[in-house]
């Protein structure tokens, strides 16, 4: 597998536009993408577990679940077009008809994602308008790629993309994504959307479980704040340009598919929690020797998610009760006189914690490995072979200035 | 049911005291009580769900298990006395044993509790010299309760204690207590620690009953950081000597005790949801119209523990669509649009959400009435009958400080 340069244009028959529509208010900010394959793409999708879906996140899965095929994607940033009502499942398909009368597509073919404020109708002349123009500017470049990856981030300070290609049954096939995500849109909630490109074929019942077992591992090991958005959306479209034949679980070339999208997936996941809102310092957790691969999840998950960890993130603080706590909370069973606590960063590493009792360590030296913009918490709860990471950001007085906004 | 002055010591037969014994460097700060009952008196208790658990929590919930009566309880704070490993064990049993050799009682009926800084040895000279102190300090004055009130705080702001009085079975009945709880202790966790005391004459297993039902719809609805302490411990003594035939689950005066001790422990989550640290403002979230009180109790304590709402309450902010995400994230499932939300507080109130979509309100109205110390949300789901209440606290700047305290 080799990194390329570019995003959602890389692989073969996308093409891609993003502009500024007029959703939001700030001219400057792209605020609507078009993505199209110029063939039927294979589809799948994994969407929020939120008991409140937006309306879109309601249309896409119904693409994916019934008839699995995408040719176009359109996405506007600004409005979340979530709890609002019927009128909100009829925007969604009054948007999908737009696109599909601008390319001549079938509806059912088309995605829709929104992010941005809950409880508010989308602006439908406004979108009305930027589908149109978007029809016109769609290019395969790597610069239309970017413009969409800009068009879909929010409160994100950087845009994310990436590409890949590999080999597979002989074939070069590019993957592509674009993502955003950054805790949470203001003044309401956080989104995380995912769009995938490849020139792979495959089927799209293999696509779908790659996908779903891919994000386990990805954007569910994710927190920022421990919210569940409405609309939180991860798809993948795989047109079968490249010309592969059709790639089967069996095959000697499938792990390198799965590799691939294990690797764009976390190298967005890492990118979103380095953007939390708020934010000033990354962290990982990586727990081994857990029991089960469920059970290790749970353990990272828990650390990422406590705000005593991201608190002593924030001030660089080696608390390991705080760690030792969070685990404990998870629900998962173990021997807290078995955990083995490393922390560690490009300034070095070090044990903090060995058998459950604390290291007899160097309080500053802890401090210094904890200073830099990324680091990492290693865990082995010595119980069995399992490993799984986790990803967070440390919680902030900019996180609460952000999302408290009316505070006199 | 009336409510009296006093605490633990307002019941018939219970003696306490409480002083500055060393653990903590301040020697305003009282750090050591000791609660003694005249005859044995049944204990029940409840104790942490986090896997790991401190040394004294595993000694009192044996005592609770197996012999359950108690004489006496000893109570430090300052040192917490969890993930000691062995050490830890040894530490509590000597606690215990000096106890028991001061007050001439049985060891395995004295109880122990620590709360404060996890990860060190107790001070045990300091900690025997104080237990020798407290033994002749015993007293069953109101003023005694205070002080080991004052005695088991951390960085509570104030001391809590309450006492009622009611009828059962033609005797009048005192229970009393005393809880502490702010959030989490710097630098490491937070700890609930609550002891009532009653002269009520009731079965070991029926108090254990009372006591574990009453809990989980009083401090298991409380959420500060949606961390779980090592060491939360809720203890209950009765010691039966208001001469009362025993009380039995079938009488028609059992719901007055059980009503009682829900009175009281109420009252003390409300005062430690206010007193979480670095809070400005209470809320409590009311859920009604729920399909199953399982479902009711999970959904008002996701939105307790939700990090946006709690940045939406400390800005007064009506920030509707966070209440109805945090509902969704709970795992029980509901249909949105039959939702309805009103505000409320001394201020006044306002329904902002109806059949899932916003209604009309003015906003400043709305800010207005989330303006004052506490406010409560009420979400009815008409979906079924069944209701729940959980209390929570704001997230502050403050709250930051004090946890990131090494920030620079």
């Amino acid at each position: 597998m080799e990194i390329i340069s570019g995003g959602v244009t890389a692989p073969i028959g996308f093409l891609a536009a993003g502009m500024h529509a007029g959703v939001r208010k700030n001219k400057k900010k792209k605020d609507m993408a078009l993505l199209v394959s110029k063939c039927p793409a294979k589809t799948a999708g994994v969407f929020t577990q939120n008991v409140v879906k937006a309306a879109p996140v309601m249309w896409d899965k119904a693409l994916c679940d019934d008839i699995g095929l995408c040719q176009a994607l359109v996405v506007n940033s600004g409005v979340a077009n979530a709890c609002t009502g019927e009128a909100g499942d009829v925007d969604v398909a009054h948007m999908a008809e737009l696109v599909a009368a601008e390319l001549q597509v079938p509806v059912d073919q088309v995605a829709v994602a929104s992010t941005g404020v809950i409880g508010i109708r989308l602006p439908m002349e406004t979108i009305a308008h930027g589908i149109c123009e978007l029809s016109g500017m769609l290019s395969d470049d790597l610069e239309s790629g970017s413009h969409a990856a800009e068009a879909i981030m929010t409160t994100d300070v950087y845009k994310k993309e990436i590409a890949v290609k590999l080999q597979i049954k002989g074939k070069t096939i590019t993957v592509g994504g674009m993502c955003k995500g950054s805790g949470m849109i203001n003044p309401n909630l956080g989104t995380v959307l995912g769009f995938l490109t490849t020139d792979l074929n495959i089927s799209q019942e293999l696509l779908q479980k790659t996908l779903r077992n891919d994000v386990i591992d990805t954007y569910n090991m994710l927190s920022v704040d421990g919210d569940t958005s409405t609309n939180d959306t991860v798809m993948i479209f795989a047109n079968g340009m490249a010309g592969n034949d059709e790639l089967l679980e069996t095959d000697a070339d499938y792990p390198a598919f799965a590799e691939a999208l294990r690797y764009i997936n976390t190298y967005f996941v890492k990118l979103i929690a380095a953007d939390g809102e708020g934010t000033t310092r990354m962290f990982q957790v990586q727990v081994a020797g857990a029991e089960s691969k469920e059970g290790a999840r749970k353990l990272a998950k828990s650390v990422v998610t406590s705000n005593l960890v991201k608190c002593a993130v924030y001030g660089s603080d080696a608390n390991w009760g705080r760690l030792v706590c969070a685990m404990g909370q998870s629900g998962i069973a173990f021997d807290p006189y078995k955990v083995d606590i490393i922390i560690s960063s490009e300034a070095g590493s070090l044990k903090i914690v060995e058998n459950g009792v604390c290291t007899d360590y160097d309080e500053e030296r802890a401090t210094e490995i904890l200073s830099p913009d990324q680091v990492c918490f290693h865990a082995n709860m010595h119980a069995g072979t399992e490993t799984a990471s986790a990803w967070g950001c440390d919680l902030t007085y900019e996180y609460i200035k952000i999302n408290a906004e009316y505070r006199k």
